[in-house]
């Protein structure tokens, strides 16, 4: 297969094969980190810019970190408030990074659909790094390779998804992606924070923890943001806890060997307590590890995709 | 000629000479950006340090491009409200960065006379990124180079410049290097927007728009800033829009190939419209891209302007 | 000697030969900065991270420069109020970093003790960059670097520090490592702004500012920091400034050539006077370009301690 998508706007548009490839590109970049020396020249003389509208300290250190290693330039614009450009439209801001001769916009944003928006504007290539509650396909594409990192396989697996589905990009592209690969995706969460009709999405759902843990060979934890409950939509924090938190004994009654995920930062003693966090079946920082392999190969890929459009 | 001055801090000091030999460097570095590996060694193993006292993306980033397109090391210090270095004055902070061994301080300040001050106590390059109302060299230097790759000579045009004279240092700049070049200046605004005098400068005054786009080879139009305009001076968005506002009723009554610029981030509707910004007479992009090559030359240069100083 | 410490975390737990083998080492680097290409290849790959959650300008840039001139990638994590990385613990954060291959974090925080307690938890190096009212230890090298380089030896010096002694970690990083290098160190400040028992770190302390120059070789001048006084401890400004204030009268009765530093940035006429800040005594630029050799000697040497203690 030759990669020609000068894009990565979400994982709902790419078919099986396309997130197989990027998988096995992520496999040789991630020997890259373990170096004496972690650099390669794959985009020496290129520019890449982080465009954050919104803050995001995780994130965009690690596309950060993914792009120097590449040896891309970059160039960091972050949105404190409104200062951002001036009042400038998205489309303006995008022409004029475009202008200023940038290959790769890594773009995080409020409103879902902004990457989209942007990508049909501009030639150069853009990658999401979360738009709204639409799509983070980075962050779905590291909890799928680590998935299959550590399970030796992807196909026929059953992962769980543990929290606020509906406000979750995280979940919605992990969907996506699992889905295509014939993972066999369940989400849990109180009623109130899985949206409606989500079994279109081809999942299943349940409101119970332990029906979510058993036969699950994967449970993925979402961060529950009560810090952006302004509608007072969530549960009390001690009442989450106590009927959705992962505990030692709710990991007791699952598969002896499940893999514990997370995409960060934690919630200790919320979503998740503090010593199932520490403990053996988590994989929560090797996501972060393997975080900086995929965002290299994503990066290579599509300015490699928007080369071939360009011929 | 061999350039020999340290610091670039306005137009209003230099000679034709000295802006046409920065114009003819800029062409070279122009080709730099459009390579597969936009790099080049010319400032490697030097640093050049941003001091932005009023917020700018847009500049910053591109000096930070153009720095890091030379191999420079760039560093950034960015003055949120007040914290930066603690009260400590211009003078010692710019000491203090020269202290650290760096070539070539980047300066936007809100107070006019900020960067010529700065450069009078230090050694090291001085670039004036736009110091309060009085000049930004840099960007009346892409609007020059866009002016002439476009139309192929500079001397004997006639260029309007349209909005907010009076508050303007784009204005200010522009007017020092296209006289000093034999181009004819108008300015064009309210009256209330037009400094007292400014026929001195050499320019005509009109507050005709549709004079001021008769016989103009191209049309410089300002950002009308009115987050600025504390005082109430300004006049109605909708009224300026109406009696100023660049259309393409006005621009059909101009010559044929009038050139369309702006400085950017654009105010659509409201000093422009839509449809001319992005219709086949606007530069604007392009000047954008040529503020890269702009950038570069005058690092190049201020950078061996230093070494012939110290020999 | 063979350098095999992953981390610079303070000066108390140095040896007298450890702190000389650093000294020795800044030597070396010192010459980098005064070259045509200001970059050596010693950390080329390694990834730095520069941590503050603690605003600091100056400090930020000093390791910012001199990681880039080693060659590391450097990446900036300054938290702006609460938004750096969601709440997450300092740990957690720590064991991220280290989750993204970063090789060194260069640590500022508020509270004493975060930089040994971030260096417990995970085994990538920790640099102090100054801690609470702990320690700043690369600040107490680079002046203790500087009185050396200018004096032409350390031991049997006498050195006055002048100012907020309570709250300040540079006053501690400076008392352990001089007096371990056998230097006599007195303190001199209000009796509120010297902590109780302080004569056990084996200083001595006056209240009296000539008697504090009165032999000294070096007097250390501390900036007041009133902008922290929120309980109204300190004296008024020019009462401190009539009282401790450095100024040419009062050095004319010290040594001929006692050295004046100060750790910047400068409140003129309040610590010191004008005159005396940019008098031949001064050495405060000079402390200022030995901070880039003493960050990149401490930089490279602790990256050099981790590779031994992973052997």
């Amino acid at each position: 297969m030759i990669w020609t998508l000068k894009d990565l706007l979400g994982l709902e548009d790419l078919t099986r094969e396309e997130i197989k490839f990027i998988l096995d590109t992520v496999a040789s970049f991630k020997e890259v980190s373990s170096r004496e020396i972690k650099k390669v020249p794959a985009l020496r003389g290129k520019t890449v810019v982080n465009l954050f509208y919104e803050p995001s300290t995780r994130t965009r250190v690690s596309f950060e970190v993914a792009a120097k290693r590449l040896s891309a330039d970059v160039i960091n614009i972050v949105a404190e408030s409104s200062s951002i450009i001036k009042g400038e439209t998205l489309i303006d801001t995008g022409r004029n990074i475009q202008a200023l001769k940038a290959d790769i916009i890594v773009i995080r944003h409020s409103c879902s659909g902004a990457a989209i928006l942007l990508s049909k504007h501009i030639d150069i290539s853009v990658v999401n790094a979360g738009d709204g509650w639409h799509e983070h396909p980075t962050q779905a594409l590291l909890d799928i390779f680590t998935l299959q990192e550590k399970l030796g396989k992807i196909d026929g697996l059953n992962v769980s998804i543990v929290g606020d589905i509906s406000h979750s990009r995280v979940a919605r592209s992990n969907i996506w992606g699992l889905t295509k690969l014939g993972v066999k995706v369940t989400v849990c969460a109180p009623a109130m924070l899985i949206p409606p009709e989500i079994e279109q999405m081809g999942v299943r759902v349940t409101h119970d923890i332990d029906e979510a843990l058993k036969n699950a060979d994967a449970v993925n934890v979402l961060r529950m943001q009560f810090e952006r409950d302004e509608q007072g939509a969530f549960p009390k924090q001690l009442e989450y806890f106590k009927n959705f938190g992962i505990t030692r004994e709710r990991l007791q009654k699952a598969k002896k060997n499940i893999l514990l995920m997370h995409p960060g930062p934690l919630n200790r003693g919320i979503e998740i307590s503090s010593d199932v966090a520490d403990g053996p079946q988590s994989v929560i920082l090797e996501q972060v590890t393997n975080g900086i392999a995929v965002r290299m190969a994503v990066l290579f890929l599509v300015a490699q995709g928007r080369d071939k459009n360009k011929k």
